[in-house]
């Protein structure tokens, strides 16, 4: 097998075989194919796509390129979620105590923000001393200890992924139904779960705009877990606003906490347990959905689901006593507030644009090296539908410069549509995929 | 200008201003745009194809990416010749010395054989001590003296294409109209000529083997060398059978001595004649294409274009006693004949297996550093339409060593069809492009 005759194939629109995705793959991992043939084949994959098969194929041998982890010694299912990520969404840090809580375990690994988009780790590393970096042996013993334990991608998952994925970003063969969906899919496979459930997010804040861009890339990923033996299911949900009232990293661990002291935003509640009763129902805590959402409920309402963050973020290494002082986290220094120019409804947001506002004040990266400020963050006043009178207050900036200041206060005003009539409501949960 | 956003907008199949071309290729050239970007973009030009503006901007990048040579103290108009390469076809080694002779001057930058076709330099080559290594002071001495000069391309003659090529190679983006046809016409406006006549093969021995796609590189091809101010025409010619009676490197030398002498196969000389006809007529040597017809065989019956080949023979520092004594040329030892086994009329042949046979032999390369062996020949005895009787001979084979000769053998006696029915006869000039 030659890499030069793959890429012919792939460019004269051939289906792969097993065994052809596997060379590539392996090949390239270990250095044998150089970056400039994968870089030919990722384009002509890109423009050219992948049947189901090669995707499962691709999706196991990035797997399968590194360390899987498995948890002989943990009786019980291991469920996770996955969101292809948006603004405000932090219900990672909610539902993985919910579930944790109600007997299930939850081996999460998550991503850093970039872009426009937050990062589950980011947000739990404004928790003073919160350590993400845990070693394989401390992850273990954390998540048979609390049922919950949550860690970033390691050198040693799906090594094959990290080095294609940084070819990707350089080549413009980012954006692929196909190759997104494998190299998500590699690296929740490789955290040893049962079931998967998927957010996928859709609107003017996702990285998927169109709602059948998103349906797809959801039925991809469900029919390649489901290949691979493990349960899933996809929601597609709303992202043409901000997820709950918060974006910014320490604003985000407040809000969670207050969902879990049973308060915060309905939307951000009701995801969040929408979320948890899938995984419960996925995970064979409950004989249905139904009884996944009352068993959230119940675990919030009894404050075991509080409980479980608290004793989660001192196992690895966090100061606990931000779950009852918020004061014990990073928090900006100013606020400024972003006032409407008209009256009427809120009849649209383009959502991307508080992302971008809020990486360029600190609150996110727009380079992978990037440093981010924890304290700086965006409340939003308004939401779709609701009515606004002239001179009220739609957004309020924390910050600590105010160098790009104007600029972000500019796209923040600016990406709000208000008009004369009313909008109809939009569903929070668009639909269900591989239920 | 980021390279990664050209590579997307060609992904997504725009049109890149001539900014935007010069960037990538001065990019590439200088080390600046790595290959596994240069080789994204490749595969994303093969699949979604160049515009004429475009590929003109792309030859005068690649072109303007090394030396452009020129000529001023040579009067009168610099011509010469392209072919897209076939079995048999040394037009070159005839009409350089007519056109030369007519008085006009031939700069002529060659290539080398590969896979089932020959190059000019490897045919001069067989002449002992024939240097096509000149420096640039002396091909301008020998172009001065003897009105033509015949080297290889150099490092100084467009980089841009060397590099680019070498990656195309390893990346199956080699066979895209658009970027064949850049490729040629920046090595070959290098020349610092004022016309090019172009022969593009058409048939089962061409890289081109459909018409079609042959008259829309010769298209593509006259446009450019006009768009870039040079006279340019296209012959599209019959590569459905060798050009003339022999293959091999000596074998072409004596084939193109007999034509020059007044003598040899009837296509072979009518090609060279017409060819060297447009030269005589773009050049503006004469007024029409007949008259320049008329010019060719004058010079020919004159002998004055055999003077002339002798003479660039001895200022290349070849030895010009092979124009008289072929035994001067290396020859193979031994010979095998190839019978046919049925009798009929010869309907058709898979020419390129007859370059791959004697590739194989030791008369070609199968990869750039092997060595050529140039006493190695093929003798066909049968064009298309003849009547074969069983147990005739088709072919000769002239070899030193037997390690392949057998599946050489097959190859050739495969590669004939032999049909109940004389076929109807094929034009060898198929159509004229520009003119």
């Amino acid at each position: 097998m030659r890499a030069v005759d793959l890429i012919r194939k792939k460019r004269d629109a051939g289906e792969h075989s097993r065994d052809e995705i596997n060379f590539l793959i392996s090949g390239y991992t270990r250095g044998e194919i150089p970056d400039y043939q994968m870089s030919a084949w990722l384009m002509a994959t890109w423009i050219r796509g992948l049947s189901r098969a090669e995707i499962a194929a691709l999706t196991e041998a990035m797997l399968h390129s590194g360390e899987v982890f498995s948890f002989p010694e943990i009786a019980g299912q291991k469920v996770d979620k996955h969101s292809t990520g948006g603004v405000g969404d932090k219900t990672s840090l909610i539902l993985a105590p919910i579930v944790a809580g109600g007997g299930l375990h939850v081996p999460m690994i998550s991503g850093r923000g970039l872009g426009h988009t937050g990062g589950t780790l980011d947000k739990l590393e404004a928790i003073p001393g919160f350590n993400t970096a845990l070693t394989l042996a401390e992850f273990r013993r954390v998540l048979g200890e609390c049922g919950m334990a949550l860690i970033g991608q390691t050198a040693e998952i799906a090594p094959a992924d990290k080095k294609i994925y940084a070819l990707r970003d350089v080549t413009s063969t980012v954006e692929n139904v196909g190759l997104i969906c494998a190299s998500i899919m590699s690296k929740k496979l490789a955290e040893g779960i049962d079931a998967l459930v998927l957010d996928v997010k859709t609107g003017s804040g996702a990285f998927m705009q169109k709602e059948e861009d998103s349906v797809r890339l959801a039925e991809l990923m469900v029919e390649t877990a489901l290949r691979m033996g493990k349960k899933a299911v996809a929601l597609i949900t709303d992202m043409d606003q901000p997820l709950g009232r918060f974006a910014g990293h320490s604003h985000e661990v407040i809000e969670s906490l207050e969902v879990l002291k049973g308060r915060g935003a309905s939307d951000l509640r009701d995801l969040s347990i929408e979320l948890s009763a899938w995984m419960f129902y996925l995970g064979e805590r409950t004989q249905s959905v139904d009884q996944g959402r009352l068993l959230a409920q119940k675990l919030i309402a009894s404050g075991e689901a509080l409980e479980k963050f608290r004793k989660g973020i001192e196992l690895q290494g966090g100061d606990a006593r931000a779950v009852d002082d918020y004061a014990i986290l990073p928090q900006a220094k100013n606020r400024r507030e972003v006032k409407s120019t008209m009256s009427g409804f809120v009849a649209s947001t383009n959502c991307m644009e508080f992302g971008v506002a809020l990486a360029m004040l600190g609150g996110g990266r727009e380079k992978k090296e990037d440093k981010i400020d924890p304290g700086v963050g965006l409340e939003f006043h308004k939401r779709i539908g609701d009515p606004v009178a002239s001179g009220e207050t739609l957004v309020t900036i924390c910050y600590n410069s105010d160098a790009k200041l104007a600029e972000a206060q500019q796209r923040i005003a600016g990406s709000f549509q208000i008009a004369a009539r009313q909008p109809s409501a939009k569903k929070l949960i668009r639909r269900l995929v591989g239920a």
